[in-house]
């Protein structure tokens, strides 16, 4: 099996679109991750489009928003790890051999009642929990009464990703909050108040991505090898485990084990911070600290930039924001800059290795970054 | 690179099945394949979930139906090619080896207003091209002008495709029908009459695909080889184009060439007639004949099992029936039933090589399929 580069990366801003329309976020996104790579359009081989809920044939209908092109596209569908899906099955068929430089476009812009997926009947509209910030206040709350998890740990995560979003231009809310700030604003669902909740965002991101052969030929710099990733899905786990990230600790411990990589190798990650309790226990999810060790973690400000393991420099989905179909290539695109040591003064010193975790209510998906040079 | 091969095909019938969800008929499929294969579903290692318009996380929700699992799930859409495009990115994610065994299962349950896909504005809704028997009446009127191809020979692939479809047990319209009959059918849009269009359907279909290790290691027999497979997508030729299918002449060129094979290897064909003239246009599109010539291989009764290049011998869209994320699937089921000499009635003799031209308004993909012992 061959190996897979990511060689261009491209971001709109995150914001409320509202005079835009998702087709020509995406291709800002697709023509600057081209732009980026120093590659043409023409020498693009497949568009991988990654979104939740932009209607039938969307990767189509952005194609031609970016030029003249016959290329095949593949709408892959994930939940709100959609992104990373794509980035992965991307990787996989250049890695087959199928390809030798394809683009990889998440976008998504934002309708009302787009997160209101739960069919009739399933389990947690039983259970009331039909929407997310219940089920992340309730992981939240057994947290705090197995462990010992404090409020003040969860609403530090929206101060350090705020915090960080400042160095990021693309940012949907690049402002600092205080934690006095996080903890006195509105209740969403006990413990979660509205500035741990990620925002309602729109937006795109894209990566161009080739193989060895094209990388060795086009002589492009500055790449980065897709190491693994591990996909997962879920059967009920998540209904049944108000504790745990399952999924995530499955999806991960697979793309560990197939990049010969641990937890400790990793220099910076993005993960999955739709709430601040999701990112407290991602952390136990992911393997960078003990189960129940979140918190302290916290405390130790050791996912702070300049910590031991920066989590969401960015400024993850509670800062950057998150658009949904975009988020898990946004990540990617974070991870790249990061790895490539050109984040300014948000950047990861001598970051080698990223981690992305990037989960929707039904699927998770870890991918393994490493610098190439 | 390694191979990828067809352990297990599984059916649903198509019909209009008021009383089933989707999710049931996906998993009777799915079940079908696994027990054809004689493999368990705790061995699945991920499921490719093919539909149009089923909603979020649709495949999700079809393991939950299986049974229990932890197994990843992709999700992917692709127009009326989805069901193609799903078993092309599980081959390739085997052939990079990724994955031991995987299943597609392509699924749709139809509602009103499901084609409705046109976004305002499109070419298409500005020609008055709002739905697709004017797009394939245009392309049938321009053949007849340009080629002298007649009414009669159009409607004699609505004969011959009720006539297969006689034999298939699953085929929503296993009956016959005269040329008379078609001929006199209420006319939907000239030359197309009610007899020449596919019907509305629900279905769902199935098939497991493995590794070359993991078919020596499990002595599975009766498999057939995912050969190549080439997907292209539109850029607005279609709507310049009403005389060829474009899209499926580039993608079967490229399977041609990926797997070094000629149109005149193949000995069974399932192609998309989702109108007589679009099967009649196909032959041409796939090189079966010269262009100009399809309407002459009518003549020829070419295309009938027992001619020389049998076509849909399943019954094809018209008479086997249409769910739009099911029929790539389908077709690809048909074809793993004819090259193991399974398909009773309805054999095409000696089938070694099969293709499969599964199009949307968008896409289009072609698979190649090899007998394996």
């Amino acid at each position: 099996m061959g190996e897979a580069y990511i060689i261009g990366a491209g971001i709109t801003r995150f914001a409320r679109h509202e005079d835009r329309t998702v087709e020509s976020l995406a291709a800002e996104a697709v023509v600057q991750a081209l732009r980026d790579a120093g590659i043409g359009w023409g020498q693009v081989q497949q568009l991988y489009a990654a979104h939740v809920k932009q209607g039938v044939a969307a990767g189509q209908r952005v194609i031609k928003q970016v030029g003249p092109s016959g290329i095949p596209v593949l709408n892959v569908e994930n939940c709100a790890a959609a992104g990373s899906t794509a980035v992965r099955e991307a990787s996989l068929a250049v890695r087959a051999g199928e390809f030798d430089l394809v683009v990889v476009a998440g976008f998504e812009k934002m309708e009302p009642g787009l997160l209101s997926v739960f069919p009739a009947g399933d389990p947690r509209v039983v259970m009331g929990m039909t929407v997310l910030p219940m089920r992340f206040a309730l992981m939240g709350a057994k947290h705090m009464h197995e462990f010992g998890t404090t409020i003040e740990q969860f609403a530090q995560i929206s101060v350090k990703n705020h915090e960080h979003a400042v160095h990021n231009p693309i940012a949907q809310y690049p402002k600092n909050v205080s934690l006095e700030q996080v903890l006195a604003s509105r209740i969403i669902c006990d413990p979660i108040t509205v500035l741990q909740c990620s925002p309602t965002s729109d937006g795109a991101a894209a990566v161009v991505i080739c193989s060895e052969e094209f990388l060795r030929r086009s002589g492009a710099r500055r790449a980065v090898r897709v190491v693994a990733s591990g996909l997962t899905s879920d059967s009920d786990e998540q209904a049944r485990n108000v504790h745990t990230l399952e999924l995530m600790e499955r999806a991960s411990r697979r793309a560990y084990e197939r990049a010969g990589v641990a937890p400790e190798d990793v220099d910076v990650a993005e993960t999955h911070d739709c709430f601040t309790v999701s990112e407290v226990i991602s952390y136990e999810a992911l393997g960078l600290c003990a189960k129940g060790e979140g918190g302290r973690l916290v405390d130790e400000r050791a996912t702070w930039i300049g910590g031991r393991i920066p989590v969401n420099p960015s400024g993850g989905l509670l800062a950057r924001g998150h658009p949904l179909g975009a988020t898990g290539v946004a990540q990617i695109c974070e991870l790249v800059t990061q790895l490539r040591g050109e984040a300014g003064p948000r950047q990861v010193e001598g970051a080698r290795i990223g981690l992305a975790a990037n989960t929707g209510m039904w699927s998770c998906c870890v991918t393994l970054l490493e610098k190439a040079d």
